[in-house]
């Protein structure tokens, strides 16, 4: 949560005023609840949202504060505060809650808020995924197994796999934001006894929560852990994506760059650097959201009812995941909306292995024409080490192997050194992750 | 991986003799298709299944393993072994597919058949947990927060609860068996340049899996990660469970104890021990399942089309995390299943702290009573200390408080020491979690 | 990084003014070590410590951070800001460094001035326990393994067992201050190509700090990989020690308490609750330490002679990690020196058990009597039994079954059921834990 | 622990054999020094020695599992099938111990056993990196920050940094085994109230241990936790390794390529493939050992004198961390030992760049000069970002620049494109690495 990446919305939701505000609904939505099932006086609720319904201001902050400090306990410090806005009818709010009826339906509506936040955030990533992918449909680049040349794809492809990754993400995002948006006001070890289910029943439906089944207190951990795994396979995603444009940009490679903009210093030593530091920032963003699962998972097993030790680790890795990966998402979607594609860069290193990418095919025809697979992976390996070791093009030598052309004419063999054989079913796959044209 | 911990079905997914019979499967029914497209001769298919389509022994196995040895290509070895069984039509097998296709789709098939298994275990735990809550629905105990006795709940609620969370952890790995549930035959890089799409839907449903989007000679691993996650949420709701076992278990407590069996010997050195120790077992258990979250996290950044660093973790994690957690969903489900409950020690922990329990009760009735929400606690908690100090019993010493019985008569104080009160709203919960009777 | 969970002096550490001081001594150190070789000229110098040695105004880091946002440089930045100051000499500030020389000694000294702060934190937690442990090293209690009663301890004990641990704890963390203190200032990719290794071996005799034997522009994050993982272990001794805290706490246990203030409230809905809720922060904080562990080693893997990846997981986890940890040693240390300790209820649960606890002893006494090892434990087996289903104590059931009076007679029986037995050898523990009296 | 990531010796660690007769020693030590107190016979001891001092056969070990599969305690069952070969006196065998005094100390001699393994590992790392370091110690290369070309390194300075850090791993581990390197033969509770410290001082002597100071049953985890994050911590070191070679090999940069042995294939469908697979398998094994952490430090907190919770978890991370990192360090020292050089890619890379490597000495002479700092960076930014939009190279186009003709003349500006200028501190470097030459 350091301002450096943290974006001003997502920041925000995590600040008093929010929290405290949403404390402040959750407690008026059950006074009207309360008054219709005739235990508090309808003039108290009505009281409450007439003199409470405002925003936490700073000053009033620092007042909450303030009673903490002296009482210890940050609800019964709201209380108070709350009554001091409220006078006498205050006595009949929170009837029948507990703290934690409070604090978790609190933390499940902002979750659902810093899910709203990142779904957003997706929305963009894969706005940026799906313009440079048409864009780049039928850019023919190098593909690389390995780090090593393989055979030929486009830079639609990568942004293909990449557009349906993140679709994916946001898939599991929705599920995620469904799972830890319940409300629970069950009352002190969840059994209902001072509070009517339909006060959770009113609050819930005016929140855009959930009711939850079955709470022991407090909302189970599993939810919230479950919500934090994900962030984490998604801050993984982005790590895939910064990754593959590290690589791109290295210097050897240099076939897309990221947006450098004038003015901007890429090394206080070394003036001609321009460097991917956007990307590999994001490389450890990924590290730090990822961090925050294995502890999300240990909050699961509180004692009994419940215990409290979940509420340190919330209240530090609610807002750093969702802040992190908030901006992470935000800057990816800069950064591949912006990337610099070097498009002879793309071409240069297409040709750079004399044709050792379309030994696969050349294989393949060998089969086909009636050579043994083993006979033809020794025939292709044989020619292809030359070409690796610098002697020559794939094709140039195959001409002159008479094993080869004893198997395939000239015609034949020219022909399988084509690169619109490697595009034929992008439009296939295209069609897949975007859907029909 | 370790006999230990693994039960046999769960152990044989895992084996060569498994994966082996995957691989002949994507290799044979992808010969259908390509032979269909006029790719292969359809005899050369037809003769895949009449010579290959048997089971895997120790003896082929060692065969494979021998010609790995030599050439260090797992999948090159398996084929040039099918080969010796298959003869001539053997060379059109394997035609446009990288190993990758092979490897990646039948580790798809391998986690989908791990979490049926898991389900169904799932399924066991669910339903010991069911049949427990039902038989203590009513079983009146104390309900406890930090560890301190706080209200009294239901021996079944406390059933209900994990019932509920396993119920959404069965959920969970639904959706993420269906995330891990697809197939890639798109050859090198992905791009189907040698194999026509209709290939891989046609192994795609005979595996009853669906075709990869878009693949880039690997099944993303986002995938993978997502499924791990969720059994690492799952392995924390197992802690949960055995945690609260455990503490209902501790000597002070011994509201209930895992079954011990007659012949078994709690301690070497401690004839009178019978300890929870399949519960501290479950407990560990839960932490390794858990070590393969991150891991599977790490594999999602493969540099370009792919590299291989997955696959060593995916050897170890896939049977590891899977075997592990078969093995204490089955070890929970028989636990909950033949859990001792001493309904004496509940009913004694429940008369231990001098009706403490009901202050919350005391404190609202003072509230309703026209006293201010400050006085009333500050009234309660007074004589709450006392009697947590061992001073007389709450109700006794609240009628010896004449500001106290000032505002509450006799007959409404003792009415709020009923502990039915508690339990007005167990049916309403269970039906929540359980559904109409 | 919140409040809530942090001390000022940690805090501190971590802010821009700290941060930027250093960078100004790292700078000006080194301006006089280029002087003396002749580099730069004396006076220039000279200039920097006389104009730049003051500290960092908040006015000043805001002109920073002003020129930062149009340089997109930290660096070049605070060099601009120090020129402002300075004047003219300032162009021979920074001769031949790179940033990272900056940043990464600027990291190593933040710290060790971390650790130490530590290892005072430990120093106090230490005195504590050896306080506690010395007041209650004869105050018998019960032992327990696997949360059930096994034999007696002294709570001195427990007290000596975690001063041990914190003992390792603090030496463990000695040697990782050491790891981490060394000094880069070897330029662009570490060969000392435009600055002379003396400059580096000045610099870090100013600052405490060893040279980096080899530095690739940065310092290995091997080192901090290793701090960091030595926080995450002494977390999770402080989450040992409070779950001790914890259990010892429960209602049905109720051997210590945290100390509890007046006008506490324990909560809002349950006045008589006194609940371990430090302790229970503790275990949170703990889960928060760790979460920095595995992140910190991700970031060791970095590209060729370095990439920046490490730099925002270190911007987080190094001031969460050690504030975190700071604030949970001191509230540690607290909890320790206050802990309320109920002897009665000490004395009340050593008894709870009918005397099971001295089942071994019978056992070995029946086997020092001739009775085969099988035997000895199946008689008192038998006898534990009845005493643990509450059918009376061990003692006067043993003397009452024939086949164990025929071999033990009833003063030797009686014998065996003597405390001071288990507290022989507490001395010769303490001597090791505390050395000699 | 699957076997293709094993070997033999460490494997054989963790096979029953060797922890049997880990055991077997553990007791009959034990015998000797409770026969030099008087307590048992010293016939006993004598016997034990005389008819139980073999190897645990498979026979034998079957055996032992076939008493377990009854009496559901792996001690117990040990015992009994000793006595079986010992006869009567194996009565006195195990007196005042408790199982954990065997399983812990057992622990503690095989985590030696391995990590003096691990540490010959190490070795073997070490010295292919020295050997590596020295042959190429003046070959110049590109140095790479952010992947982008920096400026010129030598490939031995790479190698002389891998070794340091593999001297601080060796360092570090040398600690580790140091500390989980203690005997506990304390009894039930670790308060020797059945045993004489003498035994467990005379078992440690014997074993090479050192007594642990205060155990509650159990060695104090904290212990294993440090060794396990150690091994983590060198796993990071490995996957830094392995990353640098990956990238070395990549097809664009190729400068370094892993030994492929004749015979080899690289990929089943492209023939021409030579895949850096043992540095990505390293990387992956990596992410196994890390896995391994966070689970090692959840077991630290162990409820009261000991729970059991710990076991499953080193059962399975024992072998696996350690198997997996020795398996990995051989591995990776025949990398380094075999990697192949292609000196001229190296040549070729460092030429790419039209001589932008050079620009921070020009920005330095200029500085020199009297240019200000902030101008140096203008005047060699403007021209560097030509050359790397490819319009030739540095020191034509600065020649042709009037700015800096006006600071620097034409011999000084050749001047500083001078290779050698940048490895006139190796020898440094390598004295303070490797020692005096």
């Amino acid at each position: 949560m350091i301002p450096r990446y943290s974006r001003p919305a997502m920041a925000a939701l995590w600040e008093p005023a929010n929290k405290f505000r949403i404390w402040f609904l959750i407690e008026a939505h059950a006074c009207d609840a309360l008054a219709d099932l005739g235990v508090i006086p309808a003039e108290a609720a009505r009281a409450v949202w007439e003199k409470g319904d405002t925003l936490y201001t700073d000053a009033r902050i620092a007042r909450i504060d303030a009673i903490e400090a002296e009482v210890k306990h940050d609800v019964i410090a709201f209380l108070t505060e709350l009554a001091e806005q409220v006078g006498e009818p205050a006595r009949f709010v929170h009837q029948g809650l507990t703290s934690s009826d409070v604090l978790d339906t609190c933390l499940a509506v902002q979750m659902t808020q810093a899910a709203d936040l990142l779904l957003a955030d997706l929305d963009m990533v894969l706005a940026a995924l799906k313009r440079r992918a048409m864009e780049h449909k039928m850019t023919v680049c190098m593909g690389r197994s390995h780090g090593i040349h393989a055979e030929p794809v486009t830079l639609g492809l990568k942004f293909a796999s990449f557009h349906a990754e993140f679709a994916r993400a946001r898939a599991r995002l929705v599920a995620a934001r469904e799972d830890i948006a319940t409300c629970a006001l069950s009352g002190a070890v969840g059994t209902f006894a001072n509070i009517d289910p339909a006060v959770e029943a009113h609050v819930a439906a005016k929140l855009g929560l959930a009711p939850e089944p079955v709470s022991t207190q407090v909302i189970p951990r599993d939810r919230h852990a479950q919500f934090f795994a994900v962030l984490g396979v998604i801050a993984s995603s982005v790590e895939r994506l910064a990754v593959e444009i590290r690589h791109l940009q290295r210097t050897e490679v240099r076939e897309a760059e990221e947006y450098f903009s004038p003015g901007q210093k890429g090394s206080s030593a070394m003036p001609h650097k321009r460097n991917p530091i956007l990307t590999e920032n994001l490389t450890g963003l990924a590290r730090i959201v990822r961090g925050a699962v294995v502890p999300a998972m240990e909050n699961v097993a509180l004692w009994h009812e419940r215990d409290i030790s979940h509420s340190s680790v919330e209240r530090m890795i609610g807002p750093d995941a969702t802040i992190t990966l908030d901006f992470a998402l935000a800057r990816l979607a800069g950064v591949v909306d912006k990337l610099v594609v070097h498009e002879d860069a793309i071409e240069a290193n297409l040709n750079r292995m004399g044709g050792l990418v379309f030994s696969q095919r050349v294989l393949l025809a060998l089969t086909q024409a009636g050579v043994s697979r083993e006979d033809a992976y020794r025939l292709v390996q044989r020619t292809a080490m030359k070409v690796w070791d610098g002697d020559g093009d794939l094709l140039t030598l195959l001409r002159a192997d008479s094993e080869v052309t004893a198997a395939l004419d000239d015609a034949t063999l020219a022909d399988l050194f084509d690169l619109s054989h490697h595009t034929r079913h992008v439009d296939t796959i295209f069609q897949r992750v975007f859907g029909a044209a």
